[in-house]
Order: C-alpha cells, then structure tokens, then sequence
C-alpha cells in the first residue's frame, strides 16, 4: 500500500474554496459532508443507500470499532471498506474524542490514555502507536492523528500541557504512518487563540497529509468556537485538506467554510431523523405535529430525495408515532440528502463566486422552526 | 371499482396446486406467501425491497390501522397502496383476530364487538358493517370478513355459538360486498370437525370469492391443528382460492398446500429477523453465536438474497450485537426471501409433480439448530 492522496483547489472565493481530493478509492468533492458510520454502518442506511445520494466519504469510529468488533475481527474479513460492503473512501477518527467523552477512569500517560469500555467496563490502553495499529487494521483511506481533545473550560495551563500532549502523540502517529495510510494531525489548544496557533506550528512543523481542528464545540460559547474556527482556517496550508471534527450545524458550517475548511463530519442528521427532527430548506420541523395527520404533500417539495418523491407527510408521521423501523430509514434519508445537497449547492456557490451570497441566503433558515 | 379477480389452477399435483390469482394491481403466483405490513410497513422493510425479493402480495392489519393511523388518514392521502408507496395486491384481515388477542374489555354483541385499544384504552366497536367499511377505505385487493376467531380451548357449545356469530356476520359482510371489494370468508369451528364442516356449508351457502381458515394455530396441539387442516381443504371449492391464516411454520405451511391450500401469512420471518434468527437451507441458526465472530462466509452460500450476496456473517453477527438497525434490515431480507424463495421452490416442486418429494426434502431441516 503506498499513500494514495491528492488534493486540488478548484476554486477559491474569498477564503472559502471548493476542492478536489482524491483518494484510492475515490473522489471526494469538498467542501465536503461525511456521514457518520460509527458501528461500520451509518445508523439505519444501507450503502446503496448512501451511494445513491450521493455520499462520497464516511466516517469510523475507531473507538467503537475497537471495542466492537474488535479489530482482529475487521482484519479477519479483510478491512472495514468489506466488511461494511462499502468501497469508497472511509476516515477514522483515531479515538481519542470517544475516549475522553464516552470511557471512565481515563488515566492519561505519556504514551497514551487507560480507559474502561463504556459498553462493559472492561480495562483498555489507547495511545498513539496502538490508534494507528488499529486504524491500520481497519484499513481506512484517511486516519487521524491520536489526540487528547481538551475539554472545556480548560485553564491556560491545562489546555497548554494537553496541547504538547497531543503534539508529542501526533509525532509518533506521524513516524509509524511511514508505513503507509494518509494521516490528518489534530489542531487542539481550547479557546485559546495563542495555543490554537502553537499547536498549528507543530504540527506543521511534522508535516501531515491534512490538517483538522478538534476540541471545538465541546461546551464553549458558539462566538468562541466561531472565533477559533475563523482564526484557525486561514493558519493551515492552503494546498492541504482542512477538516473541522464533529461540527455540523448547517450554521456553523458555513461559518467555517468561509474561513477555508474543506471536510465535515456530524451526527446532527442522523440523530435528528431518528428522533423524528427534519431538515427542510424552510427550517426544521418536528415530524410528529398534528398539523401533518393528513398532510399528503411530500416532507420539502424541493427535495429529490427518495423519501420526499414517494412519501408524504402523514406517512411520516404515522411511521414515527407507531415506532417504525421503517421511519428512521426514511428520516434518515432525507437528512443525509439534505446535508449532501447543501453541500453540492455550497460548492456550486464557491464555483460562481458567490459564496456569500448564499451563505446569507441561508441565514433565518437553518435556525428557525418551519411554519409549512 | 369493479370486482376484479380471478383465479386459475394452472397444476394439480395430489391434492396440492399451483395456481394464478390475477388482480386489478398485479398477479399473486400460489402457493403464495403474504408478507405482514401491520402498521402500513412490513416492519424493516421499503416497498422496494419486498418487490425486489419478488413479494407480490402483502397484508395489512385492519385493527391495527383502525387505530393508527386511522381510516380518515388513510382516506385522506388517497388510499392503503399510496399511503405505504406499495403498488402491487394488498389482502387485509378483517380486524376480528386483533380484537380478541390483542384488545382488552370484548363484550361480544349480535352485530359486533366492544372493546379496548390496547394502545391507549379507548373505546371502540367494530362489527361486520364497520369491518368491511375500514376495508372499503384502506382499498385492499381482499378484504377479509369479520370473525370471531374462537380461543382454544373451547366447549363444544362455546364453538358452535361463535361459529354462528361468524357465519351471521359473514353474511352481513357479503351484503356489505356489493358496493366493490374482493371477498373471502373464513371458517372457524374450533377442533371439531363437525363444526368446521358445517361452517364450510354455511360460508358456501353465503358465496365467497374465496375461502379462508382461521382459529388455528391459537394453542391447540400441532396434531390437532393439522387435522383440521387436512379435513377443512379438501372441502373448499376447488375454483376458488384458499388461505390458512396466520400459520406460517413453513412445516405446517407444507402439510396445508399438501391438503390444497394456496395462500399464507406470518409475522415468522420478520420477527425472528429482528430477534437474530435466522433460516438457512441448514436450518435455523442465532446469528449472535460466538462461532460466527470471524466467519466471513455468507449466511447462506445457496441464498441469493441481497444480504448473502452482500455481508458476512461476522457483519451481521456485530451488527445484531450492537443493535444496529442495519441488522433487522438485512436480517429481515434474508427471512423473507428465503420464505418467498421456498414458495417458489415449492410452486416448482407442483408444477413439475413432485411435490411430495419436496416436501420429506425439507423433513429435518426446517426444525433443526443449523451446525453451519
């Protein structure tokens, strides 16, 4: 296997660009939305499904997979792309988020964290040798550096130290990646704009294949985190993908692809459709008001989506109110086209120069709830 | 709308046969397995799906789409076909077994049943005339006519006044018929013989489009079950359509196309997809066995579901372990195809008269624990 990963700006406007990466198993246009295939499948789709509208990456959670199935598992089967049945391009997290987020105890060492399971309190070591072992394993086409994601509030002292932590771990993530997979390093340092651009340094200073920002959104203000986004995009190299872990509020989306970030990852979708919450481009909507017992009109007249071409609002709602399996199916749908098609329509907005318009044509949108 | 079916024995093969049931949305090929959409879904499944395995007839549960999403919804978004996006024949049940398993309270009344929503305790009444009303609404290919379906044990006098309550609604039913749909009635008599002959004569009497059996399968002895099977087929008209409702152990469903039946209904495949069971042309295995940990084999080599094409049996097992949604998916697949592809083995089986070696083929395999 030898590192297979190229990465082009098409287009710029402003600071916002669209790009194309292109990896061994496929391209990925960028700005780009990956949804989130935490247990080797993306919560109630199919691959079919997830090819069919239009996903071009998926995200892995090294974490769980390492729990369950367990990574001797994967390589028995020959990597996570079959297991799964999906052959285009898949990013693992490295694990450390799930780690200080989902995991007890949590004693962190020089060389990487001892952790319970959150499933069955079984005892692990997790550090930066044994992520990329596993992400190895899995064989994903892009991994991720292993970091501590500091939380917040962090002091200046806390969030500095964690910092250096994770800048000595993504070294060593960056010496076994010899070996072969293409490796993103993980901008940490709070809210702190001065560390932000310290753990920049460092990183570029080892040099890594893309660059993200991690520990956002973990608590902090919404002006903070905008703030960090916005100083932070501009510090990366400009000819390197730029990934903004686990954010993806539409909202905050396009404040980050204004500052030039190229990849996302979130639950927000998935989650949402499951517990019957639906994007529409005129807001959101909870599936199980009254007001729709005999709507027949599809959920968004303006989506193509297989679930808004076949099926109407009342079904929808009859699906989610008798707990039907078949609705998160056709939420979920519908939430991953609606992600996917912003993005299409965000990239087409970077191509005509006119991101920013768009990007104001959204605002009062994605927030409020849709009157219908 | 006009009465529009029409049935042909295409092959005789003992007392078994295969047959043609042509309706105005499509041909039903018997001996036919009736998928269960109870709430306006087969649970896990797209309309796709069921017609990509080449289901050509499912079942809707009246009692349950009674309550939810409700008659006026579902007449409201133009009918059970639109609402649920499922083009093809749709048999529904009369309501009668739900109301006397599922309801509580039941006072039985000469023109219908008080009783409970085991949803939310409301009070309801449901007798012939509002049976065949609902069914009128949902527009199902068959309707069925409203029974008592008659508990076992019962005494010989219990089964013979439930048995004329049935009849006399049967007929109510039949009058009701003159507006449109197809209809079946069904037979009761409990275990006795006697009584199941007689309700034969007094449903012949009334002139059904086809005939059903019910009461079976509702705690009685298999020996006794298949007894009545044996007697009550033979004694339907040959012309005529017949449907075992609700048996669907593909053991008993052999010795009642081996007695002339033609249609069947479960919930077997699906709810034992959900539960990880699942049926091989070994036998049945529990997908969460330790030993499939590593097996990258199909579930099934011979099986040509879209699941066995697809994922190993390593995936499915992870799957079902973390509750994965993908797992009553693709476990659903596999039980109905493999239940869809042994009705068209044994259509083969008739068509090419030997169907009685196919049947002590299946002997031992369908009951046996797998060792895969």
């Amino acid at each position: 296997m030898k590192i297979a990963m190229d990465f082009t700006v098409l287009k710029r406007d402003g600071q916002s660009r669209s790009g194309l990466l292109t990896l061994g198993r496929g391209d990925v246009h960028t700005p780009a939305f990956m949804p989130v295939g935490t247990n080797a499948t993306v919560k109630a789709m199919s691959p079919d499904e997830l090819q069919e509208m239009g996903a071009e990456i998926i995200l892995g959670n090294t974490y769980h997979l390492y729990l369950r199935p367990g990574p001797e598992v994967v390589r028995s089967v020959g990597g996570l792309h079959r297991f799964m049945h999906w052959d285009r391009p898949i990013l693992t997290d490295s694990g450390g988020f799930q780690v200080f987020s989902l995991s007890s105890l949590r004693r962190i060492e020089e060389n990487g964290v001892h952790f319970r399971s959150h499933i069955d309190g079984s005892l692990h070591f997790v550090g930066p040798t044994e992520a990329m072992e596993i992400q190895a394993i899995l064989g994903s086409d892009i991994a991720m550096a292993f970091d501590e994601c500091t939380p917040y509030p962090a002091t200046y002292e806390y969030a500095l130290r964690s910092l250096k932590l994770t800048t000595a771990w993504a070294r060593k993530c960056r010496e076994y990646r010899l070996n072969a997979q293409v490796l993103f390093g993980i901008v940490q340092g709070s809210t702190f704009s001065e560390l932000r651009k310290m753990s920049v340094e460092q990183l570029l200073e080892i040099g890594f294949d893309g660059y993200a920002v991690g520990g956002l959104s973990v608590g902090e203000p919404k002006e903070l985190m905008h703030g960090m986004i916005s100083l932070v995009g501009p510090l990366l190299p400009e000819d390197k993908p730029r990934y903004l872990m686990g954010i993806g509020d539409l909202a905050d989306v396009l404040v980050a692809v204004e500052a030039g970030f190229d990849m996302f990852d979130c639950v927000m979708p998935t989650r949402n459709a499951r517990n019957g919450t639906l994007f529409t481009n005129a807001g959101r909507i909870s599936i199980k008001r009254t007001e729709f017992k005999f709507d027949e009109r599809p959920l968004d007249p303006e989506c193509q989506c297989s679930t808004c071409r076949n099926y109407s609002r009342a079904y929808l709602r009859h699906l989610f109110l008798t707990r039907e399996i078949l609705s998160m199916r056709l939420n979920s749908i519908h939430n991953l086209y609606f992600y996917l098609e912003f993005f299409r329509r965000m990239r087409a907005a970077i191509n005509s120069g006119s991101f920013l318009e768009f990007k104001k044509s959204c605002a009062g949108i994605l927030w409020k709830e849709a009157m219908l």
